[in-house]
């Protein structure tokens, strides 16, 4: 039995900068939270426990990163010098560029490689307190290679110390095998690939692109509807560059998020109010597409919705892998409130990622998953732009990374 | 003695993309470059050298930062917090915050603090490949106080691996004591801070911040005059949120560069292609204060002004401390080519930083300084956000940085 008092912390367990205590402590038992609170206030039974000085360090929950595609093979740095050298779109593609780049690369990769790869870009996600990380598929578009990338995800989750829940997400884009003929690839999704991948255990929850460009709203539905017959949870990438009733309808299927939201209107946000969906927003993707259509804020505050933030990792349209600068720029860039992305990387992303019970809050009988801050203020975690803060890594109870930051 | 052929490498030793050496070595002898270029092409002397194999990475020069106010006391991430709360400006100076709170720490810091504080911020810098620094004076607007941060930059120097330039820019802000006697406060910083601190060897350099709510023409011209009694090379913050001539006539001073410039127009453009100005453009500041006026860079680009990036790190507009991040921001949100900021970040911010014979270049005779890149291309220095690229760093021809990547 392994006991454990965290002490000389300042605590903000539930990610809420607005609720916090400054001389804290926490009791850790086998990996589990047994105890948190004031120290004034912890019972003479912790007291004879083993400590560890945090020497006045701020402690939240481990963050968590519940949109991502961090699987994939090859990048897209010469294409993105390309276009900023001047060459188009269409040559591009002409070239072989775009997503089909990242697919023809994924599909090619042996599973050792494409671990490694992936690796190389949860690593920096880790180093910042992300003890939990959302992990979609996409970029095979087709049994063997998605499966490749679920395994994958797995690994991951089985070899680092991060919590890893994957995403089937086979209806990303329409594969060129099948150009033109897009209702019979979601066919192929949902009558093959859906239920083979979830028979293997590889798939957590379902997720569909939903777009002028992506799939139309009837392919989605039938894409949530086979997720249903698994009973698996679904959620959708939606409103990104246009308003087509996309978080509605994934709401109307209980989905635990709608991401992205640019375009999204107040239907859209009564509808993800009533169903409880979480409001995923991506500021890496808004910047790095150059978008300036504002997500909506003010509805989405007035509704109440829970408000996530996350780095939407990804070599086309956010080749981000910091979750810190991701709420950089939610408030740089969006406006939202510290307390708002605090919350976005914490409890609201913890219902978004679908295991709210385990993360995104400190609480007794939970893991004992923290991270460390060595910053005087929790707003630091915002401030700075591009910054190391994070000086220690807790899970389950056990140091999984550390790093020795000045002052 | 000491003797190395680095080995196994892609060179880029003008820091142009466009110029490289795929299979490449570098001979290093006391710290200088011995010799470099095509493995193909290695005299017969050097084959007996030891080696140090570097497995396929890229090999730039190391990177300079040209323009920083990285030492000060405490940080505004609370201020930062209250304006996105809503809280105006107003009643953020109200309550002592803006830049007299920075001076206000600054002021009142130890020198080791200060020290601790600073040399904070600059490790993260350090970590990226960069091994020059400017970093200039401004926060303490008194003689023993700017003494004091010029003290703090020298010694960073010393103790890390790094060549700082110091600036002297006593003339940032107008301290609290001569409100509304700016004339007066010009004189302080021409006729007793500056000829002091020049007398003690702590100023490589002298810039102003020219600004409607900064210093006029005719003051910044003061301060020049006094620079040039003292043969220091001056600089300039000019155009930052308005067109107010101060590029010009720091181009009529022979600048080492004028910085910010998102105002600039083609008569400033004009000056500085003439004096050999170089355009310093800070895209942190761009991005944290949501300005929306660019930089002129089709103008920059006509006249062949050459163009630096800098990080600008400072605790109220530019909170950066990752240069690797500027070039990210200066390619998507000024759309500069991968070219353009690679050149930005090595030869052109040595021109900025006043030692482009030792600085942002690797040629033989010259300190063997440079950065290690774990990449398959060069773009991806500025495609990744947020992500660790930088395996090792060489000063003087010794490993002063090493870190593990993956892939
Ligand atoms: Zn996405
Ligand atoms: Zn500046």
């Amino acid at each position: 039995m392994k006991q454990t008092v965290w002490h000389n912390l300042k605590l903000c367990a539930q990610g809420d900068p607005r609720h916090t205590v400054e001389d804290a402590a926490i009791a850790v038992e086998d990996g589990k939270l047994a105890w948190l609170g004031a120290v004034a206030d912890m019972p003479a039974q912790y007291a004879p426990w083993p400590r560890e000085d945090l020497h006045g360090a701020w402690v939240t929950p481990g963050l968590v990163d519940c949109h991502t595609h961090l699987v994939y093979a090859g990048q897209r740095a010469d294409e993105f010098a390309q276009r900023l050298a001047g060459v188009s779109y269409e040559e591009i593609a002409r070239q072989g560029g775009g997503i089909v780049s990242t697919v023809r690369a994924t599909r090619a990769a042996s599973e050792d490689a494409l671990f490694a790869q992936s690796a190389a870009r949860l690593e920096p996600l880790l180093a910042e307190g992300v003890t939990a990380v959302e992990i979609k598929s996409g970029y095979g578009l087709e049994l063997a290679a998605e499966r490749k990338m679920l395994r994958v995800a797995r690994r991951l989750g089985d070899r680092y110390p991060v919590t890893v829940r994957t995403t089937f997400l086979g209806a990303h884009a329409l594969p060129p095998e099948f150009a033109g003929r897009s209702g019979d690839y979601i066919d192929e999704v949902c009558e093959h690939m859906l239920p083979a991948l979830a028979d293997e255990g590889l798939v957590d929850a379902v997720d569909v692109f939903c777009e002028r460009i992506g799939f139309t709203l009837e392919e989605s539905e039938r894409v949530f509807e086979a997720a249903a017959r698994r009973n698996l949870p679904v959620k959708m990438h939606a409103e990104q560059l246009s308003n087509g009733g996309g978080a509605a309808l994934a709401a109307r299927h209980g989905a635990l998020s709608a991401d992205h939201l640019e375009f999204l209107d107040e239907a859209g946000v009564a509808a993800m109010k009533g169903a409880g969906s979480v409001a995923v927003l991506l500021p890496g993707a808004y910047y790095f597409i150059r978008e300036t259509q504002l997500p909506p804020l003010d509805l989405l505050r007035r509704y109440e919705v829970p408000i996530a933030i996350s780095t939407d990792s990804n070599p086309g349209t956010s080749p981000a892998t910091s979750l810190l600068l991701m709420m950089n720029m939610a408030t740089t860039l969006f406006r939202m409130t510290v307390p708002e992305v605090l919350l976005g990387v914490t409890q609201h992303a913890a219902r978004a990622f679908g295991d709210a019970d385990r993360h995104g809050t400190l609480a007794t009988g939970r893991p004992a998953d923290f991270a460390v801050w060595r910053v005087q203020s929790l707003a630091e975690l915002a401030y700075w732009i591009g910054r190391p803060l994070c000086e220690r890594v807790v899970r389950g109870g056990e140091t999984v990374f550390r790093r020795n930051l000045a002052a």
